[in-house]
């Protein structure tokens, strides 16, 4: 049974949730999965542009270790190199497109509620990982992107053209999917599918074109000056954190747009060692957001320059390192038309439009398969939920998983189905 | 031999350097023998004005327990409730002037050396406590005050008047003198002497009148605001790190001043959390300097003036706690006077005048006494050193402590002796 | 003929423009003609309330002799103390309703065109008075009370209750309602009407509720220190221009607001005398905007507390003082739909809703008339235009003038009529 | 009689000053009468490197209209182009060292007392050019330099050598020195000298070596940015009074030199146009300084780097253009040897070393005389006051222009007398 596995799949990962760039046992497992159904499995590299990886300071060693002991399956995990990720392809040999959909796999830095009302303490599935939790559905949709492997292979004979999974590191802090979209495997992708469970939705709903999607940046500024003794020669350092402190003033001072909604916040700052040293390094953590990417580029252009002038003030030097980004969505209208009689006949509540509201790199997939001509949208998969998104008492209706992998199902019928 | 009774103790300290206001095995010890020798001991509340306590923040109970794991003196360990430091006083009985002394028993936050080279290495009284050294001859300082407790008792019935033997906690970052002179025991010390081992004079020089003892405050500043989510409601928030950093350029603006140098630093600042929250509390060290109290002074004020001016700004409230001072030093010219031909006597080589340079709470001491009507007088004890003060391979001759108890001893002969 | 006694009035006052606050000839002849028509005339302190004026810096006996040159009536100008401005009151003695209209008659700062094409040339009605003109058509509201004033009079047998007439000082900039709203002239008028010519609507147009109002602040700041020679004496100066320059660093620094579009700007800065001087003074010219009052209020409070912030923080005092102010304007439903038939009755175009998008201070006033349970409204009177408002070639259709006459007298008829 | 023409010279000169660039009368008199004494004149470019030429900005048409009106010699006011300073060169003809002397010659900005007891009122010589005044002596120095020069011809036939006089604009802000030094006239001086009357020594005083001239550097900086409607776009700006809001605030962070005195003054600053428009230019004028060249040039250097910093930051261009500097002077010892017999000789007072404590613009001539192995030195003249110099009622005691030439005189036969 579908949801049986479904269920299966998703507590199994809700039991061992792994950071961003953490998830070796996940990918491991996934890995394993897609090989033994016949899909070709992909890793590390040769799906991900390393140069372009963000907000990943991670002990390899030591997560592959943890990993190990929580029963990651040991020959995949020693190929996985560094990055984590999967893709499985499935080529029919037919003529016919080809489809992509992308499952997000990681969890978030939530502490997962222990009281007795918590269904997971109940029945004995809740995170094993202190401090972590799948408190953002991630769990579910891996579910779903395993169960629709078997399904796939359960019909291969009668589909055409090739179906790529994505299995996205990452999610969380948007930090993985412009990584993804900039390896190359979604550029033949003709069609490109990605859900959310929950998000404003119930059980039953489906959402065709959620709208507002905020761009933003998150961003790690350094500043690196040069200590001194500041009683004894204040003239020979370079204050960095002067620096930092002029240049988080400056960033609050940028101007409002006249098009629309922007934001920028220095949320973290920390510099200097001894009370009686100049400070040699600060460090600070931000964000910029916009209604638009053009909007959102508006403050991120203004925080590169303000950096580097601030830096000059001081005669420091710097870094500025992208920690996270996201872009906005707009799905393909085609797709969305193709896609509301396939959930009619599940008898889906269908919502044509509702405001998302929040970030998501699935924008950089979409934005990269369009871009190549091909279609793509991102989908709300309605659920009722028993507590927000990132709140430690989060859970949701597990049978909607059933919904998503047979909406999937059938989109994969109606395009690649050998007449 | 009284040289042999210096390097025991001297020696045992060393092995064992206790952190300012964490000096409870020291004064146990201290206590223990000053008690012994039939010296009243005075502790706690009793000797110093706990509310000028400054640049304090320890866990006393884990403390205690290290220090009598480490060999404290159980019973005047159980009687030192909170506040370390010890005073002894002797009373003759008879007429005759008060006379202090004082010596400081704090160690400095050092690694010590763990090389062959290094003294202690060989043998074996090198630091116990890791990232703590006795690097600043305090071991030495209080070697000599416990040995002249003896030698006053053995000649107990030649003398008159009284004498108070101080052994000051926390002058490390200048935190306990301001109190122990506070606490009303100098107010009866008619004359009272410091000295300090080492300090750019060699082994057989005593300088009498060591010069340019540069003010200074240290102090904490903590902002606090009120969080708020970055993107959702940034006008709900109240930001503590952009008044810190306001703080932080403004003060580093405050002008220099005619009348001679003056210096500000910022050593260190943190403030937020997340990325994405508006910063609700930000902390930051400093310090402030001059070459007379004034000029300290006009910093400092300027400071103060800042830092609620930048809260106000931002609708943020604040605290400023000083987390030490140091005050000039002007030796009381009679006693100089008095302690050349007692210096001479003994041959040491007496040096009139030398920079000092650096900052000793002792100042409030000696400041204390001499408005009293009092005379005092800090003194260096030349010394051969192996590396400079607060060095990691810092050592000293440790046959100069028997040229500064005989000093004292000297002094104490001169004013006390019953004719 | 109505249109000729409209020509008359505006291109007499389109010839001599006053300033904000200057309006001293153009007063007294209001003030004359009302009289001679027969309404009491107030003035001054009886209809201003004096402390809230705003943005008046003026030389009451040069302009008073100016406006004597300039042809003012000498005896109301003698009457005429300090403030501008006149309200022509007339009772029927019976029973009714108390109406009022308010017309703006200041002119504002601009070089008036001096082409050929510009029909005011070519009639020799331009402006005398140079760097001042009509460009913003309230030389035809003005027109449009006093033609008003006769057709009341004309009519007066057949009207009960009550008419005020409000012809307001100093609109450009917002300064001058304020100080009418709150002199309370306003309290007992049930039903107000003020209206504007042109502003994107054409000759025929009525539109009945412009929308989109801004709220805005105008302020000055002065930051008065104390100099001293910055060679000499750096310490003792207290730097007025480091306060206007923290404190304008700070206030680009405002956040953004949840609820909407908020703007700051110091557009003006000033300070300092000598190089070699620690400034002594400094001087800024701001404005705060916000889509509603409560907006607008945020950021303005946040200017506040800034100055007050940033004057501590370098010991110098400051003023802060509003030069203008404006608030929303929300027309009265029931006030709408009683207009419509009646221009409807005029061959008007009616246009329900359009966005104004700039700032008036009417706002006070209709509020003011609101709160105390009475109906206001704003309305554009539609004019083709030969240039935008502000435009050295500034003009409008004449003709209109009667448009707006006859709208009012029939309103007045709809309300006073005796039946 | 000497003394007699002095007096002549000086109240001419007094009479009819002239600000710094715009001696144009004075410079023909000059001119005209070297010439006619039978030196050789040089002018303009030949004498000034122009590129060098700081803080000038005159209207050269205007000022050679006024000279000619006040007097100038028409034929000498042709031949000086644009820029003003005069030197004469006498050649004996004969072998010999060449001989240089220094005589400034223009006017401050100070408005002359009107007082009765004002000397110069009671003969009527007071300035005719409201607002500028010698008060700096400059016209005594300038009656030296001429008198000098007729005693030089009175006995050209017992002389050898050559000798240059320099008459020096614009050394009021140290904007002349640097150009006359570089345009090379300085290059084959064997002995430089130049005086200065009054400087804390009485009349019959003559101070060889005065010291502690503060080397300085007086800036202004312009940032040029974008306008935009606060309103309407605030994100079109580039805000060129924000850039140098945080320049001014990063300006008088510049750290403390360990090295000795420095000062940082921004003193005057300006910015923007309208309250409602982002500022697109702003302007500032500071100044450096320190106790040496070195210290100096920290404090400029920093400057230089801050504003360019700020102007990235806000994304604005920007200038900064010297407008005066000025170094240290250090007199060459063996002079000061020479010198002290031929005082002594005269009967004059002579003090070795006296601090000097402000800035002259002769220090680059000194230097470029020093630097091509020549000798020079800067004197004080001792001179009785009225008044401090630059005081409305400033005046000297005209005796002791005597002492100048009688002193540079027997420099010259000393030095050039043919045995």
């Amino acid at each position: 049974m579908t949801i049986d596995a479904l269920r299966h799949w998703r507590r199994d990962l809700h039991r061992l949730p792994e950071a961003a760039w953490c998830e070796f046992r996940t990918s491991s497992l996934i890995a394993h999965r897609l090989n033994e159904l016949g899909f070709t499995v992909m890793l590390g590299d040769a799906l991900l542009a390393s140069s372009l990886v963000m907000g990943r300071q991670i002990d390899v060693a030591a997560q592959k270790e943890r990993a190990l002991r929580q029963g990651a399956n040991p020959d995949w995990l020693a190929r996985i190199e560094n990055l984590t990720g999967v893709m499985g392809l499935w080529d029919s040999g037919r003529p016919g497109p080809t489809l992509g959909f992308r499952f997000d796999i990681d969890a978030v830095e939530v502490d997962e509620d222990g009281g007795e009302q918590h269904q997971p303490n109940q029945e004995a599935w809740q995170s094993h990982n202190p401090g972590w939790m799948h408190a953002c559905a991630h769990d579910g949709h891996t579910a779903i992107g395993l169960v629709l492997a078997e399904r796939i292979m359960a019909q291969a004979e009668q589909l055409g053209g090739r179906i790529k999974l994505f299995f996205q590191p990452a999610e969380e802090g948007c930090r993985g999917g412009k990584a993804l979209a900039a390896g190359g495997q979604l550029d033949d992708v003709d069609a490109l599918l990605a859900l959310h469970i929950g998000i404003h939705a119930a059980s039953g709903e489906l959402v065709l074109n959620p709208t507002e999607f905020l761009c933003s940046t998150k961003f790690d500024v350094e500043f690196m000056g040069e200590s001194a003794h500041a009683g004894l020669e204040p003239n020979a350092g370079h204050n960095a954190l002067a620096a930092a402190c002029m240049a988080t003033t400056a960033m609050l001072g940028i101007p409002r747009h006249r098009d629309g909604m922007t934001r920028i916040n220095v949320g973290q700052l920390s510099g200097g060692s001894g009370r009686n040293v100049i400070p040699g390094q600060a460090r600070l953590q931000g964000e910029t957001r916009g209604a638009s990417p053009a909007l959102n580029d508006y403050v991120f252009g203004q925080v590169q320059r303000i950096v580097e002038g601030a830096a000059l003030m001081q005669g420091v030097s710097y870094l500025i390192r992208k920690q996270g980004e996201a872009i906005g969505i707009n799905n393909s209208p085609e797709l969305i038309e193709e896609l509301m009689p396939l959930a009619d006949a599940m008898a889906l509540n269908t919502v044509h439009t509702r405001r998302f509201g929040a970030s998501e790199d699935a924008g950089f997939l979409i934005e990269r398969v369009q871009r190549n001509g091909g279609q793509a949208a991102y989908l709300i998969l309605g659920a009722d939920l028993s507590a927000p998104h990132h709140h430690p008492a989060f859970n949701f209706d597990e049978t909607v998983m059933a919904h998503g992998v047979g909406l999937l199902e059938r989109f994969i019928q109606h395009r690649l189905a050998v007449s």
